[in-house]
């Protein structure tokens, strides 16, 4: 099988668009932040994932199925998915570094996998073995399309970096194999968990074979349908309620609702079908406006870890799954490449850095699931050596009884470098900001090299030197985040100007040495909710470049608690230590009240006292805390408005 | 078997405590509000419950035990439960009407329940016979003593009412067996959902067998030491993580912790325990002060139908599951029984007025399960001949997939008259407002005959006249809700006198004809929340008497959306119509944003009118629309100082 040397090692490889995706193999990250959460990565986080899933027989389910064994396979219905996670993320991470381990880990992964693979194609260690229950029985919660998705997304990987293999091969043997099975004269329904769909387009644009593609549009145009059973949290939990391109916002399960319209976006761009990228679009506006953090989370509600309404954004029932955010990543780079828009580049460097980069800690060998704004309890710490549950805990653990997130993270930060640039026939877009070397073609194959110097998002300067003459004139072209419009400054040369729109250009035959200073304020600054967030009315935020801030109580006086803090209206914030913030702030202590519903504002004792503030992603590594995001302002200014008047 | 006759019709007969019971059949209400609930009880919803459970063949289940059949049961785990209520319901009712319908749907049911039970006492359909699960197989989930313990309440409501009948010796041998299974030598553990707790001791003053006190002691003291197995909520949500004697607050699933709660003090006041007493007085005061709605609801949470952490009280969100009112009330008139204080009263008339009543729609045939104080969304009319899920719909639904709601309204509304007054050896106590005959003995042998009459909540003028002259003095106490403290005025004869305390009283030998009046004020007020609310920042409610009041999306000018609605610090709401308020609004419309988190405040247009509101029990009567209980103020007023100076 040839595996067109264009698609190499891209994370997504659309044949249109706007933006070209270039290989995370002419993107290496050198140095600050992401670089750190890389190394993480590579030397723990991988290990760890394997060792837990060995542990708890996740992996010997393939040696089970293969040996034919009899009875139910260990963990939950959708553990097959862990390993072939982890399996993408270790051919990521092949392409990036020359452990020997990974590549070891790697094959000897998929060989296991590989072996358990039925005669027809079939591959899944819960279903159709003896004793299990019949292949397809449970579309609803089996998850075994589900499976297969993330299993082709794996030999995807593998496909752009190192090359086909025999996991590549088994892939292609599942996909045939779903073809016959769902296909037009197949089983008319949908998995009730997407993720195969995006998967058969990518496996398309791999292969070439274009049964792949026809076959998630086949997915995506029946779901919608009602051709799922009904479930307790209702349709819309599975996306079954509206067909994707009637739908205007994206509801139910925050995790299979960003899968699903991933999906929607590869099979528009290779269809040529704008009018689903344009209902795509039209609910990424409406939730992103609507539905989503300021952090760039999604999920408003535990029950269902579902989208709420609009506007329904609670900072302490936030379920904001670390999952969702991958999803996210993985829908706005579909449409940053698909239209161009630096919006959707936006929404991927908040999410990048409050959602992706919070889960994990500084080893890389615990983790956040949920990712609320504000937790009213400290809580315990998890236990070191047993699964915790999703969302007990103020503290990140090492592992869950559903672990989808670990490597999710895992393959998302092992394939980084690729998010980070795209080329077009003007030339190249930079979108993320990391110290870190860029050698790549243009489409008209002139070679380009560019060296970005930066400690973003500590500091806002990034500085961008260009590595050889170039023959052609072509456009250099840096996001500005929306927070930095109009203040964020442009250098070249002598030259220096304000920057007001989404990006600043530079465009000439470059020579080498030629050095471009993007420079964007990264001072603390005050956020205020839309007037229509119940839960964050009477309260501001503290950003600082890309980086929401929170409080932790870890940092408050003896005999303060958070929920006591308000801010007064006037109050700016200033940059404090390394990389936090201060604020003026206000104690208030409310006394006891045998009923909290009053007649009348109550008498208050009140202590003012500096408030610091810390990177979210941060939050929880000094032990048990609680914490805000979201600060209320202090009540007496507006409340004695409402009152006394 | 004797039954004391000081027990009959009595609610609840502790032995112990500051205030007597009444017996329900002492009193008749005669007219107003509940006089009509108790109507469309009595003729619509015991005849509408027995109808769907025979439908959905969770009645058959007992004929089908009774057989010998084999395989699983209709309905879900708890459906026994629901054939018990009903029987209780039917049993209060039985009291409280001359209806040879009640007599007869009773009469049969109780006769197809005790043809179920096994030679051993066992009683349950779903467990222990053939092809099912083995008896207490699956305390977690089985609800095997949580229908017993129903079970056995429907047979103490029959023994207190009509008298024993084959039922109550059906109770009393379950209740000897599950003495055998779980006493000092048998299974050493507790139901998942609390309730036989109550029911033992409720079995224990009925029948004088102090085995079942001691049993339920065992139940009580077992918990919150682990003896159940880990599930995914938490130990939390069946109170398993803090014995019942240590813990401070309510927690977890709402409806277990209150039963619980109510079962111990039952056990408290039955075995002199001050101490656990005090702890559950603590637990009320903590739980009321910071986990409940204005409304009285209680359960924050949809997922595990649970208590939230203190000051978590979203209103879009909130369960506050109509089941969880009829919980807080058995626990509330239990405490108000042991200690004689009005504030347990006084929840009490919040919560009857606020959940109990909203769940029915005035026919009896449809039902809130969940009572939110906030719609965003209209929803949809729910089917009429399907049962609804459980949290759906904005509109009242005829039956529920877990349909514990209505059969708990109808035994609460038939047995109604049993919570209006109590009495002591100082004369007698009206808790509750309603036009209604009293005729009852005071301690002392004195009778006493009273005739309350009055439009109560429409209307604050109460008026008690005594009808027989008495031969020694007495205390008639009337109760002051909090909001009328200060205000509410006296009327005895030509006295008039304000009353700030919490009770009302006049002590003397009652003339036949003397007429006590009280005066509550029923003007609508404003109320604010404590500002360790988040949900409920800036915002006030309307409330009128005991009825909160709500915006409903019915009322607003065409092209408004109620939430666009903000509230005037300086305006005052004044009453509208038969039970309505209005209140000086203004409609804010502020521009759709692509994100909802902005540097400063938004410019909007604004346009003032009238806001008309209705009491939240009659929300959704007129269809699906979204509602508000909590209305912002406006925003300006106070965002202005946060941002301006």
């Amino acid at each position: 099988m040839a595996i067109a040397e264009a698609t190499r090692a891209r994370a997504v490889s659309p044949s249109r668009g706007q933006l070209i995706p270039i290989s995370a193999q002419d993107v290496r990250i050198t140095g600050g932040f992401w670089a750190g959460r890389q190394k993480a990565n590579a030397e723990a986080t991988l290990r760890h994932c394997l060792d837990w899933m060995e542990r708890l027989g996740w992996i010997a389910n393939f040696d089970r199925a293969a040996a034919g064994a009899e009875g139910p396979s260990a963990g939950r219905e959708f553990a097959d998915s862990e390993t072939y996670k982890l399996l993408e993320a270790l051919a990521w991470e092949s392409s990036r570094s020359a452990d020997p381990w990974v590549d070891e880990a790697y094959r000897t992964l998929a060989a296991r996998v590989v072996a358990a693979q039925q005669a027809d194609g079939y591959l899944n260690t819960r279903f159709g073995g003896p004793g299990q229950p019949a292949r397809y029985s449970d579309l609803e919660w089996g998850h075994e399309l589900y499976c297969a998705g993330h299993m082709i997304q794996a030999a995807v990987a593998r496909a752009r970096t190192l090359g086909p293999d025999k996991l590549v091969e088994a892939a292609i043997r599942l996909a045939d194999h779903i073809c016959e099975a769902f296909g037009p004269e197949g089983i008319q329904s949908v998995c009730g968990h997407p993720e195969v769909e995006p998967a058969l387009v990518e496996l398309y644009r791999v292969t070439g074979h274009r049964r792949y593609l026809d076959q998630a549009r086949l997915f995506i145009e029946r779901r919608g349908r009602a051709s799922l059973s009904e479930i307790e949290f209702g349709a819309a939990y599975f996306q079954d309620d509206i067909p994707v391109r009637d739908a205007t916002v994206l509801r139910g399960h925050a995790v299979r609702a960003l899968y699903l319209a991933a999906g929607a976006v590869d099979l528009a761009v290779e269809s040529a079908d704008d009018a689903l990228l344009a209902a795509v679009q039209r609910q990424w506006e409406n939730t992103v406006g609507r539905r989503t953090y300021i952090t760039g989370g999604m999920g408003s509600r535990h029950e269902g870890e579902s989208f709420g309404d609009d506007f329904e954004l609670p900072s302490d029932r936030a379920y904001s799954e670390t999952c969702a955010g991958v999803g996210s990543l993985m829908l706005s780079w579909r449409l940053l490449l698909a239209d161009g828009n630096p919006k959707y580049a936006d929404l991927m460097e908040r999410t990048l850095y409050n959602v992706i980069a919070t889960s994990p800690d500084a080893a890389g060998t615990a983790f956040f699931y949920v990712n609320p704004l504000q937790r009213n309890t400290p809580g315990v710490e998890p236990e070191t050596d047993a699964a915790s549950l999703r969302a007990a805990s103020s503290q990140r653990a090492p592992w869950f009884e559903v672990s989808c997130c670990p490597t999710n993270v895992a393959r998302t930060l092992a394939s980084l470098g690729g998010y980070l640039a795209t080329v077009s026939p003007e030339g190249l877009q930079l979108h993320q900001y990391a110290d870190s070397e860029i050698e790549t073609t243009l489409p008209d194959g002139q070679p380009v090299h560019l060296r970005v110097q930066t400690e973003y998002p500590n500091d806002g300067l990034i500085s961008v030197t260009v590595g050889a003459d170039s023959a052609e004139p072509w456009v250099l072209s840096l996001r500005v985040p929306e927070w930095a419009r109009g203040i964020a400054v442009l250098v070249d040369g002598d030259n220096r100007s304000v920057v007001y729109g989404s990006t600043a250009t530079v465009t000439r035959a470059f020579a080498a040495g030629d050095t471009i200073r993007l420079e964007l304020p990264t001072s603390p600054r005050v956020s205020f909710p839309d007037s229509r967030i119940d839960a964050l009315r009477g309260t501001i935020a503290i950003e600082a470049g890309p980086l929401v801030m929170c409080a932790e109580s870890v940092d408050l006086p003896v005999g303060t608690e958070l929920a006591d803090i308000r801010v007064p209206g006037h109050a700016r914030p200033s940059p404090s230590g390394h990389d936090g913030a201060s604020i003026n702030a206000v104690y208030e202590q409310t006394p006891a009240a045998p009923w909290p519903y009053i007649p009348a504002k109550t008498e208050v004792t009140r202590n003012g006292a500096d408030l610091n503030l810390v990177p979210y992603y941060r939050w929880a590594e000094r032990g048990p805390s609680t914490m805000r995001v979201w600060l209320p302002l202090a009540e007496a200014e507006w409340r004695k408005r409402g009152t006394d008047e």
